[in-house]
Order: C-alpha cells, then sequence, then structure tokens
C-alpha cells in the first residue's frame, strides 16, 4: 500500500515539495532549487513534520554541496542555515549531521552524497512501514483512535508515523474510526490530516482542539496516537503544542496515550523534556488566521509551535524497532543501542 | 466606571445590537426591528452571551407584543420562536419567561412590558458591578488570571461577569495579568475578549486554547475565571466547549478555577449537568474559519458550543449575592431561596 503522493521527491536537480500551506485547497508544488530554498521552505511550514524536514534537509545539504564547489567553509556554512532553519524537530539536525559526515566520508563526491539522501528518504518510509505494523499491537477491532496534528504521509518521506499506524489498521479490516483535532493555529489537523484521513476512505470527525476532552470523558475515544518532533532520553516527547494537553485528559481518563516516531527522532543528546527547546513562532499565526485579522492589531501573543508531554503520562512509545514500554530510559537505552523491543 | 460601548441598547423602538459577528475588525451595529430579527441575531451570534442573550430577548418579547395586537396566541408563538433561539444559555429562557409573566400580570400593556425589559438589563447590569466587587476576594495583587471565551460587558447588559471581576481588579490597582484563550471556533476569545482587554488598557496575552494547559504546568497562571451559560442545582456548569478542558489542568495542578455569573444563569429546573442540551452548530464554523476552507469539502465535524464542567471541578462560583463553595447544591438552595452567601 503506498500513497499517491509524496510531500518530498528529488526531480531533475531539485527537490519538489507538495507546499503544504495550500492544502487542502489545493494540491500546488514548491520547488526548491538552492539550500537557501529548502531552509525557507522548512521555516515557512512549505515542508513540516519532523521526518519530512529531515528528508528535505538531507536534499538541501546536497543542493549546499553542488553551490560550493571545492569551498569546504562555505559549505558548511550552507548546512548551518539549513541545521537552524526550525530548533525542535531533531531529525533536521540529524539528517544534516549524518549526511556531513558521509559527505567527508565518501571525500565529497556528490552522487555518494545524493545517494544518501535517498537512503535517508526510503530508509525512513520503510521505518514508517514497519512502525505502522508493528503498532497494530496496541489497537483492536472497533476502536475509536484521537490524533493530533498531521503525521501521516505528509510529515514524513512516506506513509506516516500515528497516521500510518491508522491506516495500516484501516486497510486491514480493524473497522476503526478516527476523530482528528484541527490543531489551531496552523490548522494541520484540519487541512492535511483530515485531507489524508479522506483520501484513505477512513471514517474520521474533525474537531475543535478543545472537544478533545469531552470525547475521551465520554468514553467515546478509545485510544490516543500522536506523532513526535523529538524524544530525550528518559521518554520525554516534545510534540505540536497541545499534545500535552491531550495526555493529562488521556491519564485522567484512563486512556492509553501513544507516540509513533521512528528512532531518528530519539536524541540521545537530550536528556529530558527541560532541555528540548522550543519554537515559538509569528503571533500573526494565531491574530490572523487564513491571513484574516482575528485579533485586534497590536495584541500580544504566546504561540509556542510545541509543547513536551512528559514520560509519565505516555503509555508506550512504538518505532520501527519495538515499542517501548516504561522504564523509557531503559527502552531507549537499548534501542539507541541498536537493539530491538 | 462604565463601558463607552454596550452590547445592546433600545432605542427608537428597535432593538441596536453591537454586530459581535465583526469585530475586531469593524465596530458595527445590527438593529432588531422585530421579533424575528431579534429570534435571528440570537441564533447567528449577532448578539452573544448569555446574559446579553437574555436582556436581547426581553426586548424581543416587547417587540413581539407590539407586533401581535390583541392576539395572545400569535404573542405566544412568537416569544416561543424567541426562546427557542438557542438551547444552552438558561438566561434566554429566564428573560423570556419573565417578561411573559409580567405581560401577563400587566394585562399587556406595552410600556410596562418595555419597562421589565429595561429593568432586566439594568438589573443585569447592576448584577454584574456588584459580583465583580465581591470576586475581589479571591483575586491577589499581582495575579495572572487565565480566562476563556468572552465574559466582558459584550456578553452582558453591561461591566461583564468574569470579565467584570478582572477589570475590577485591574482599575483597583491589583497589577494583574491576564492570558486569554482565543476559544475556536469563534474566536471569541481573540476577537472580543482581546478587544475589551485593550480597551480597558490591561496587561494580557492572547493564546491558542491548547497553549493554556503548558502555562498551567509552568506556574504561569494564578487563578482561572470563566462566565457560564447554565449552572445546575449541583453546580455543574455549561460554559463555552473548552472550559471542561481547563477544568481538568487546573485541578491537576492545584489552580483555583473560579465561575463567574449572575444567580439569573442558576436553572433551578436543571438537576446536573447531564439535563443541560449542548447545541451543536454548523460544522463550518470548524471548516470554513473567516470564510475560508480550511478542510476538505464534505468532511464530517463534531461542534458543540458548550462543554459541561462538573462541580468537582469548580473551587467556587462568584455571583452577586455572595461565592457559593461547595457543597453547591446547598449553597445554590440558599441563592434560589433569595439568600445570601
Amino acid at each position: 500500500m503506498e500513497e499517491d503522493f509524496r510531500a518530498l521527491e528529488f526531480v531533475d536537480g531539485a527537490l519538489r515539495l507538495i507546499d503544504q500551506r495550500k492544502l487542502p485547497a489545493e494540491l500546488a508544488y514548491y520547488t526548491a532549487r538552492t539550500s537557501s530554498d529548502t531552509a525557507f521552505a522548512i521555516k515557512d511550514m512549505i515542508v513540516r513534520g519532523a521526518p519530512a524536514i529531515g528528508g528535505a534537509a538531507a536534499y538541501g545539504v546536497y543542493l549546499a554541496l553542488q553551490e560550493s564547489g571545492d569551498d569546504r567553509a562555505l559549505f558548511r556554512r550552507k548546512c548551518s542555515l539549513i541545521r537552524s532553519s526550525r530548533p525542535t524537530a531533531v531529525n533536521l539536525m540529524w539528517a544534516v549531521d549524518r549526511m556531513m559526515a558521509e559527505a567527508e566520508a565518501c571525500s565529497y563526491v556528490p552522487s555518494r552524497v545524493l545517494a544518501e539522501a535517498d537512503a535517508i528518504v526510503r530508509e525512513d518510509a520503510a521505518m514508517n512501514h514497519a512502525l505502522s505494523r508493528i503498532g497494530q499491537a496496541v489497537i483492536r477491532q472497533g476502536d475509536t483512535i484521537l490524533t493530533h496534528c498531521n503525521a501521516g504521509a505528509l510529515a514524513t518521506c512516506g506513509w506516516g508515523t500515528a497516521l500510518g499506524i491508522i491506516k495500516e489498521a484501516h486497510f486491514s479490516g480493524k473497522g476503526i474510526t478516527v476523530y482528528a483535532d484541527e490543531t489551531r493555529p496552523r490548522l494541520q489537523g484540519a487541512r492535511l490530516t483530515a485531507w489524508e484521513l479522506m483520501k484513505a476512505g477512513i471514517p474520521s470527525c474533525l474537531i475543535p482542539d478543545s472537544a478533545a476532552a469531552v470525547l475521551m470523558r465520554d468514553g467515546r475515544i478509545d485510544l490516543v496516537i500522536v506523532g513526535a518532533d523529538r524524544i530525550a532520553a528518559n521518554g520525554d516527547t516534545a510534540n505540536k503544542l497541545g499534545t500535552f494537553m491531550l495526555s493529562v485528559i488521556a491519564r485522567e481518563y484512563g486512556i492509553p496515550f501513544y507516540i509513533a516516531a521512528p528512532t531518528s527522532t530519539i536524541d540521545p543528546g537530550t536528556a529530558s523534556g527541560n532541555d528540548i527547546p522550543i519554537e515559538e513562532r509569528d503571533p500573526d499565526e494565531v491574530r490572523r488566521p487564513g491571513g484574516m485579522l482575528m485579533a485586534p492589531e497590536g495584541m500580544k501573543v504566546f504561540n509556542p509551535s510545541f509543547d513536551v508531554t512528559p514520560h509519565q503520562n505516555i503509555t508506550a512509545i512504538i518505532t520501527e524497532r519495538g515499542i517501548a514500554y516504561p522504564p523509557f530510559d531503559k527502552a531507549i537505552g537499548k534501542l539507541l543501542n541498536g537493539g530491538m523491543l
């Protein structure tokens, strides 16, 4: 089973991205021809979702190499620009670091560097399929699943993480139903997840973020699955703003709360959630939804793009190498050493 | 201290309403010349907020009487149309019933019926000032207060309830700071509360609804105050969607959670929150924020306008006749018998 669209593809020497700012009204593309185009596309959320950002960044490093000739210092500066385009999703840093290491290892042979970017993308899609199959262990026949933001094919290099598990469950005949939070301010749930759910023909319903608590209290949600932007060594997980709130409500009502992410989202260098940098975005994302002024001019806004869910609120973390249960530090240690769970 | 605007005013034989659909971009007015105009204005949320709906409905009953001549059956049908324009805010039913009782008591003398509507409006503003002064007991110097939706002058016949307490605290020099939830889908927090806060010069910040949990966890909120659309006899409270979620998070982090409402919002006929009818509104409020398509055409939506906060999650209910603390059934019983707390 494959999607008939890809968030990113390298075509004719350039990175072709679905312009996710324009969905669902329009399926349009943005072509990043340079490394700085790539950094812009990440910053402006033309491409978003931690694994997709990683894939885009990988091709950005290849473009940086093409632009730099034999000037290694210039190459490193261009890579650093991509690496700092957004602060929270660790897949971005992970992909840039891996690409730069490979570039050095292969003595900057462009074809080898491009092949590494292709490998990152191919591996990501494969990891997502693997974790989607593994994740079936937590989904029963007829379950109703709540998800937040978009952790589907659009957020990855193929298939998806949280939404990958959901699609796998649907196509294997589990008769599931999905509630999707709209996910203010950028509405990735309404614009992207709803679009993927409808394309897949999955029975689903869109809700304002504030409605999730009511559904959970009323016994209408069997489990919650979301993606991740960075998982700390102790299991604390940064994901789209609103995830933490869901985790508190889920725990209050005894509803299992799952994170789905490839192991590339685990950051061994981050001990706990306190160490994860949280991006604050433009106040106008809140003040001007869809470009229309919906708050008084000059009103102060607090607009963090992510929040941290403490590991205590997480039932399990579903990866391509097995399902991590508490104690997470132990399970994550095993994964980081290349082990299976 | 008074506002320089009124959500509703009866001028030249018609009901002049601030068109709250158009704020903050434009301070425009809608004139309801008939009882069915009034019902439309309530239904379409030109006027909203439980006490303001009650005030508008009162004038609607007067207009219904003017339209009906001596036809009492027609008058009752017109009143019934207003009474059923929205289902949750009990102030609507309360005001229509009080107006119809007065009409009968005064033998349908128009001037007496109009005077009763004026009295409802005058009393509401007076109750709001009273509860705002009483509510100061729960606010300390320098507190940071979280509020949801709009329970200000725009939501009432003057001054406001939750926002009334906040303004009273500000103008009495308590040096407070306010966080306002934007309140999807209709954005009453962004459009209306932020507008009132800026007019009053209160230090404040707008947040996506999902950010409230983070602020509460991080110790950045000292107390939560919201309004109410209907309070059941046991203290369970219907208010704007999202209130319940806030109450769970507040309890989790030991943050006091207050309801502010005049006693006209208490419904002795509703035993508990289970008996409060919850309005579901147009899916396009979620699918098309500001009229722009932000979800796929045909995507199913669950859009409840309110939710119920169980009395166990409420620290106290602040009314014009004192502050009700648990056990609420006892305190509310006393209020309903005309007592003070």
